[in-house]
This record gives structure tokens, C-alpha cells and sequence, in this order.
């Protein structure tokens, strides 16, 4: 039975970044979760990036704890639908999957801990190494500290990697999507990442220009509402349309795979509500054949994408909360693994975090 | 320019009701904003059926006032924009949509001050009255409760009357509906809300069956995300589908009126994301020729569905905020005015507020 639940947030220092859609970058908020229930205890964490933290750890404190608490922790995916069922009217997506999301994560480590076994062996995956990208936020960085920055990835290893377009002069986006190109050559993995800064006319032809760099894929050309300009995008550019981060919840991943309008999955289990929604979005994403990649969210996705048949690249983010985390992320010749433990695996470390804890 | 930005937050007790989406419910939430510039205090507010007040003030607070404070107060276009930006990652849609809204509503309050105009005259409309209906959040009553509680909205004068449908046995839906019929006779229009409570197969099958007592319409058969679901059930069924209160955003809107899969477009200022967007929602409804009406926010609808060119109904909601205002609404011959001070017209009484007040 859950006997307790306790939050705590941080505001965590970025350097400054920042990117087409959501503009300046400075902070990363971080609400945590422990979820206390016969002996073992549970750790979940939301994230945002800048904005929403307080009230992510309001709807976790003070509306979803009240209907966990006293409920058996086992059946998590029943758990699951009783906090979307309860917040129905101010959720079905947005804020509300952030808070979901950081209790259906605890739940599913204490899950683990009480069977013995790592997420990815719940999940019904087989433990692997997944290659990562370095992925940067780095859109007003000017040219020379953007190519340091992939200097960076080329020396971790790592096989991909990613840059921001989407400056107000797209001009600037051409050459510093060539100079990148010039700078890995072709042996690299390049994407590139408009969030959502561009029409839909705009993307048809800035996506035609930019495709003469060959890139990877191209994430998030526009606004994710309009499911249909996605479509049109994945039939006529010719790289893969990639998308996942600000989808929230199954009902609209399983629209964009039904119109075909995306090439790449890409999972968040924070964003898109949780473990326990992002496990049946990688079974459509399995059932459909298409490439699945992650957004921020490294460690437990190394153990997600282990339940994907295609599982193309981990995203090695540039916010990534290793520094805070009791045991970071181990990359091996370019690639991660999940963790052996029992669970999630990630604890954070307590006293790294402390100095930006905040009411 | 805006100088201060203060919020309160109280817990409205509600007697014992209920529907087929939300389940039962005790309790209300309301967020009021009081927001000062140049002398003047505009008042806004957004409401909840019971979770997610506490997040809703804490987006106001921390993440929203500080984006207001030090702006002009005048270009609330401008303003309205700034905040879905700053909360695009965490929002478009869902709880942020009620933050921003209780916001816009103080902005639009505080312009008519400025310029002496009541609401209805900044949103382009002539006040006239119009005509509203009784609204029950009766699922759980028993039939004869029910009864009384139509009854009462005759007395009052209503011209229409709505019931919640979506009960376990769907043979007693068709009973009280039945019995409200045979208690208000063809006279008067009797509307049924479903509340997201039915699969597409079962809405098509009871819309079927519900439509032998002739329903004025029939609102939120199924889930929202179900846009051709919608679009299904509006070409097969012989009664209007309603729908509004759970769409946050114009782009939403939008998909339902491109796929034809509304006959009825219901407003709710508060969890449309305010009146900026709204006013944009009912411009979309003149373009296609729809039928408007309202959801809750009675005040503030009997101004904005002056601005459609088709406003058959406003909802006078069981929840209605009137007891709580300095000035309820007043309804005559079952119409409703807006009101004619400058602004929205719309104070707390905070004493009747101050036993329900909470932190």
C-alpha cells in the first residue's frame, strides 16, 4: 500500500541557450518524487525548462498524492488511469502529464525494486547498447562556440549529433547547418531541430534547402497541432520528420502515426505523461515499423528504447541531469546502456542538488 | 504600465453532484487575479471542478505575473501571446490555458476601465438579451430529485433545460430522459450531456436511441481527441453534437469546424484560454455559420455571445458563480444582459468568499 509521497524542487542553472520555439534558456526546473510503500521507496522526477515547475509539484502535492495514498502500489497502469481520470478536466495533456509523469516513474521504480529486475526487463525489453547523439540547445550561440560545441560530441564518441536552426535570418541557418556538415564530414550523423519556429510553407522550402546538407532527420518543423502540415512535410522533403517531445499523451501519437506524418518517434517519458503511456506509444510505434529515438530523459530512456525494435539513437542531452545524479550515465564508444539495478536505477544526489533548492 | 499582479485562492463547497467524465464532484475551485496598472484594478478568475487550483495560482505567480509586470497594459493581443509563449513547453492546452485565461479576463476588465466601455462593446457586439437554459450536474440524483431540480429551472423561467446522461445502465439514461420529457412537454428544449462518457460505438447506438425524446443537442458524446469521431456522429445522428468546454485552444476549434464535427459551438472563457482566444473562436463560428452557446462563466458569456451572429443559448450552470458576486446575474423572462458598467462587470463579494478561502 502507498503510505507516503514527498516532492521537493530545484531550479537548476543552464548556461545560456535557447531555441526557435521557446526562445531564452536559463533555468531547468527539476521536481522530484519519493513514493513510500511497504518498506521500499520509489523515485520519479519531472522536468521543465524554465517555467510550470511550482505548479507540476502543486498538482503532484496537493491533487494526485491524495488519490495514490492508501491505494496497493502494484497495478501501476491502474494507478495510471485514475490520475488522468482525475485531473481530466484540467489535463488530457500539457501541464498535467509533467505530474502524472513523475509519480507513474516512481511507481514503476518501485515495481522494480519489489520484483528485482530493471526497467528495461518490466518494459519487455532486452538490455543493449543504444548509440546517443550530443544534442545542443544552442541556437544564439554564435558560429565558432556552435562548431566547439560539436568538437565536443566528435570527442565524446558520440556517432550523431544535433544543432537548433531556425534563426530569424535563415540564411544563418544555411551556413551554420553547412559549416557543421563540413566540420564532421559525411561519417556523422547530423539533425537538425526547428521547434517548431517555421510555417508550414516555410518548412517546405527552408526544408528543401537544408536537405542539400543531408541531414539526419528534421525535428519539429512547426507547431505539433497541425498534424496534417506534417504529413505534407514527411511526403515531400526527403529527410524523416522527427517528433515526440510535445505530444502528451497516446491519443496524439497515434494520430500522427495513423496520417503517417512523422519518421522518428521520439519518446519523453516526462513529456508524454509517464512510463506507462510512452510503453504503449512504443508498441504502436513497433506495430507501425518506425524508428523510435528519445528526448532529454537519458537514463530512463536507455531502458525504454530497449522496447523498441527500431531503436535508432538516444538523445545525450545538453541539459542532462547527470551532474546531479548519484551514478551518471556511463557512454561507451558513442553508445549507453540501461542500468543493471533493480528499478530506474537513478538516484539523485542529494547534495549536488541542495544548493538550488527553492520553495 | 502594470505595477502588481495578486492572486487568492478559495474551496467552493458543492452540494454532492456528478457526471460521466469527472465522476463526483464536492468541490470547486477559484483562482481570482486582481491585476493593477495606472490607478485601476482589473479582476479576473479561473475556476475548477475540484483539482488543480493550487497549480493554477502557482502558474499565475511564478511563472506568469512575471511576464506581465512592467508591460503596457493595452495591446492585450500582444500580452496574450506573451504568456502562451512562455508557457508553450508546459502548455498549449490543458492547465496553463486556465492560468492564462484568469489573466486575460483581468486585462480585458482593466481595458474597459481605460476606455469606458463595458465588454460587450470591446468584443465588437450589441447587448441584447439571450436566451438561457438551466443546467443540471444531476448523473447521480435519483429520477425524483432530478425532476425537482427541472422543475425548479421552469419556475425560473428557463426555455431549455439540460441533463446529464452517461449512467452505468444506460437503460435509466433513456428513463429520465424520458421522464424529463414527459415533465417539460415539446415546449421546451431539453439538452443531454454525455460528458466523454461513451465509446464512438455507443454513442452512435444511444444518440440513436435518445433521439426518439428529441434533444435539443447532444454535448460531449465522446472523448474530445476523437475529432472524426465527432465528425461521424454529427453527419449520423438527427441531433446537433455540442462541444467546447474541453477544447483550450483556437487550433482545436478549428480542426472540429474544418471537419465539420460540431453543430453546436459552446464558449468557456476560462478553459478556452480566455477571452482573446475566445473572441477568436467565435469569429471562426460567424465564418462557418454556427450556432454558439455557453459553458459556466455565465457573466462573462452573456457578453462575448453578443459578438456571434447566432447565439441560441447561454448556459446558467449549477455551479454558477452568483452567490459569490457583488451583483448576480440577473435573468428575465429566461433571457440574460450583459451588464453595462465598464469591464466585465464582474466583482467578488469577498465576504461571502472569505469562509472558503485556503492557501
Amino acid at each position: 500500500m502507498i503510505e507516503r509521497i514527498s516532492t521537493a524542487y530545484y531550479r537548476l542553472p543552464l548556461e545560456p541557450s535557447g531555441d526557435a520555439g521557446h526562445g531564452s534558456l536559463d533555468t531547468e526546473e527539476l521536481v522530484t518524487v519519493e513514493l513510500a510503500a511497504e518498506g521500499l521507496v520509489g523515485h520519479g522526477y519531472a522536468y521543465t525548462i524554465g517555467r510550470g515547475g511550482r505548479a507540476v509539484r502543486a498538482l503532484i502535492d496537493h491533487d494526485l498524492a491524495p488519490l495514490l495514498v492508501g491505494q496497493e502500489a502494484g497495478d501501476v497502469d491502474a494507478l495510471w488511469e485514475r490520475m488522468w481520470r482525475g485531473l481530466l478536466y484540467v489535463g488530457r495533456g500539457g501541464l498535467a502529464a509533467f505530474a502524472i509523469a513523475a509519480l507513474d516513474i516512481a511507481l514503476w521504480d518501485l515495481r522494480g525494486l519489489r520484483e528485482g529486475k530493471p526497467l528495461v526487463a518490466l518494459a519487455g525489453g532486452t538490455a543493449r547498447p543504444i548509440p546517443a547523439y550530443g544534442s545542443g540547445v544552442d541556437l544564439p550561440k554564435p558560429l565558432d562556440g556552435l562548431l566547439r560545441q560539436v568538437e565536443g560530441f566528435l570527442a565524446r564518441g558520440y556517432p550523431g549529433v544535433k544543432v537548433k536552426i531556425g534563426r530569424e535570418d535563415f540564411e544563418e541557418d544555411v551556413e551554420r547547418v553547412a559549416a557543421v556538415r563540413r566540420l564532421v564530414g559525411d561519417g556523422i550523423d547530423l539533425m537538425i531541430d526547428a521547434n517548431m519556429g517555421w510555417s508550414l510553407g516555410q518548412a517546405l522550402e527552408r526544408g528543401g534547402r537544408l536537405a542539400e546538407q543531408n541531414p539526419y532527420w528534421l525535428e519539429e518543423p512547426i507547431i505539433p497541432e497541425d498534424v496534417p502540415g506534417h504529413a505534407r512535410l514527411a511526403r515531400e522533403l526527403p529527410m524523416p520528420i522527427a517528433i515526440g517531445e510535445s505530444l502528451h499523451s497516446p491519443r496524439e501519437f497515434e494520430r500522427y502515426i495513423a496520417e503517417r506524418a512523422l519518421g522518428v518517434l521520439q519518446i519523453d517519458p516526462v513529456t508524454n505523461g509517464g512510463i506507462t503511456p510512452t510503453l504503449r506509444v512504443l508498441e504502436m510505434a513497433n506495430q507501425a515499423s518506425l524508428p523510435t529515438s528519445s528526448h532529454y530523459t537519458d537514463e530512463l530512456s536507455a531502458h525504454l528504447l530497449c522496447a523498441s525494435t527500431n531503436p535508432i539513437y538516444l538523445e545525450k542531452h545538453a541539459f542532462a541531469l547527470d551532474r546531479y545524479l548519484e551514478r551518471p550515465q556511463v557512454v561507451t564508444d558513442g553508445k549507453v546502456r540501461p542500468t543493471d539495478d533493480p528499478g530506474t536505477g537513478l538516484r539523485f544526489d542529494r547534495e549536488a542538488l541542495r544548493p538550488y533548492a527553492a520553495d
